[in-house]
């Protein structure tokens, strides 16, 4: 891997209606590009890193690419999905000249889907990919096509965010508290992001709202990264301890709750960031809504259920430390499940780029397939 | 302040009985000592170093209590209580010679006060101690007296921690998940422990527990602290992220949750470290028993229910860092709350070290009362 410092590129937003007054004051946004092809290799911007640091690692190859996916360079279920399908391109690069191309690309798809089990965006990817890929006649072609189809699926990622941002935020409260977990937005998909999307358009939108960002434990994805993210973009928010939800629940501060997802299963049962369970179960007791917001590509139709979902059990140095801080006493024993399911009970509605689906979730879902 | 590195002691267990078969391993267990009287000067050990470092700071006077009160080098509600105490016999040392020492010491308890505003045993013991310097000829005798109480005080709370293990363990289940969440242990007392307690005296019976330790972010005390504690004493565990507590109460590992308590009011309502209320919703919805320990001085007979307990805001940088590693952006704006309020109606039954009281419990905890 190539160490690159990127340079983020920055744009004046577009105007900004805030309550009743038009606000010409124009907000300096940022857009952030998690995901670059440049120069014939694939661009991710390393998350382990920021805050701190905005670095580019540039990829050449299918397995710096699967490793990246599993290092957590890149997270978040979109943004693994379009990664996964630059992955393939690379791959049938590779291949190039081997008359055992077709076998090459096969093994290359079982090394991404093994480097993150609970995504459904990871798979979906690579199997669109290698159907692809079936189609063309030799390796050279199949590395043209799945470039371009990678390309298409991260531009039509932000089209689709753009589109869930405008679904969600009409569905919101226009006033209030929002809490978010983990980091939804554009770093964790092609850009602008989907729970982070929709947080953006009601901004766009002017809806008085105070974000609450959960820290989200063990990567501090919402200390680390939504909190990046909406200081980027001028909008403002508190950073809480991911305990304390429950607290602010109770003291009357939240009135939504809007989270991504990792997979769906039909019925819409949620596999998402460790910690959604929970504060679907707060947010049930004290009669807020509960949103999770996520591209159709997410809901596997395949499952019926989310006691299909495999949960990641990641390292336990992750928990034993924060960042290069030691935490624990060395060699304890740690449970770090990377993910939880949220029951479709739970949830007050999906919001998709084709539609918004309520419960029950199982017929209504199936209804947004396009 | 003097630093010095302390040396804790060492001694042997009790010969332990596991299920039917009596097991001759002696466990090597540790006698903590967080609060010790040496050499005229008060000497804490300072948890803001544990585990990394066991170094004891060494208190001279009660300006130095208070400052190590406020700064954590000693938490935990009775702990805090107790440290109170011997602040006050140093203020009444310090008065000596002067005319006003009367006006001294009460200045000095406003001061210990204001320290930490949500436990109850600060304020209790700084209270119990100005009431005996009243009945005092002068400031020696004071001072003398003071000294007694407070080392009465320590061994008190020792006594009444092994009560409240006892009791408690005879309510707990006998085998099973117990979550605990914050340090409760040797640490957070004069020794032994509250909840901690409560699960030491379980292991001493034998019980088949497997012990789920909450990290408690931001300051870490159940990695920190708990897992320290527990390690030394080799009782089994797992450590897991605060927001970890809804997948393992739905994926049935957890049989009990048991916490301790900064202020109870007369109804029961329960301010304990954040987090704990989070806790108490989720047992509700999975009909999980929710445990606290606290000694009967923990409860505030005088407050009617938990809307009157003042709930401390922390320094940002608490949430910002973990330890010395920076983990969100510069000066992002940040809700610290370190503390909130259960309500009576989410709690199982209180255990103290006069007995153990279920609701109603503005009734029932005034039974208890000598």
């Amino acid at each position: 891997m190539i160490w690159q410092v990127g340079i983020v590129q920055a744009c004046l937003a577009p105007v900004y209606c805030i309550g009743k007054t038009l606000c010409l004051e124009a907000l300096l946004m940022t857009q952030i590009e998690p995901i670059r092809w440049r120069n014939d290799a694939l661009e991710l911007l390393d998350q382990r890193l920021l805050p701190g640091q905005e670095v580019y690692l540039r990829l050449a190859t299918c397995l710096e690419v699967a490793q990246a996916i599993g290092q957590m360079v890149v997270r978040g279920a979109p943004a693994i999905g379009i990664t996964a399908a630059f992955g393939m391109a690379l791959a049938a690069r590779e291949a190039g000249g081997s008359l055992h191309w077709r076998d090459r690309l096969r093994e290359a798809g079982n090394v991404l889907k093994a480097a993150r089990p609970t995504a459904v965006n990871l798979s979906w990817a690579v199997q669109q990919q290698a159907e692809l890929a079936r189609q063309q006649p030799d390796a050279a072609q199949a590395y043209t096509e799945l470039l371009r189809a990678a390309q298409a699926l991260l531009a039509q990622d932000i089209n689709d965010n753009r589109r869930m941002g405008q679904l969600g935020a009409a569905l919101l409260p226009t006033e209030g508290g929002i809490l978010t977990h983990c980091n939804t937005g554009s770093l964790a998909t092609g850009g602008y992001g989907t729970a982070l999307g929709v947080i953006r358009a009601g901004f766009e939108r002017g809806y008085r709202w105070q974000v609450y960002v959960d820290e989200t434990r063990p990567w501090l994805q919402g200390a680390r990264l939504t909190a990046w993210e909406l200081q980027q973009e001028g909008i403002p928010f508190q950073l809480n301890v991911d305990s304390a939800a429950g607290h602010l629940m109770a003291t009357g501060k939240i009135q939504a709750v809007i989270v991504g997802a990792d997979r769906i299963a039909a019925n819409g049962d949620t596999a998402n960031k460790i910690g959604t369970y929970s504060l679907a179960v707060l947010a049930h007791y004290h009669h807020i809504p509960f949103y999770v917001a996520a591209p159709l590509s997410t809901v596997d139709f395949a499952l019926a259920n989310g006691a299909g979902i495999v949960i990641e059990e990641r390292d336990e140095q992750e928990v034993r430390r924060c960042g290069a801080q030691e935490i624990a006493p060395t060699a304890v024993a740690v449970r770090n499940p990377a993910f939880d399911v949220t029951p479709a009970a739970l949830i007050t509605a999906i919001i998709t780029e084709q539609g918004v689906a309520h419960g029950p979730f199982a017929e209504n879902l199936a209804k947004l397939r396009p």
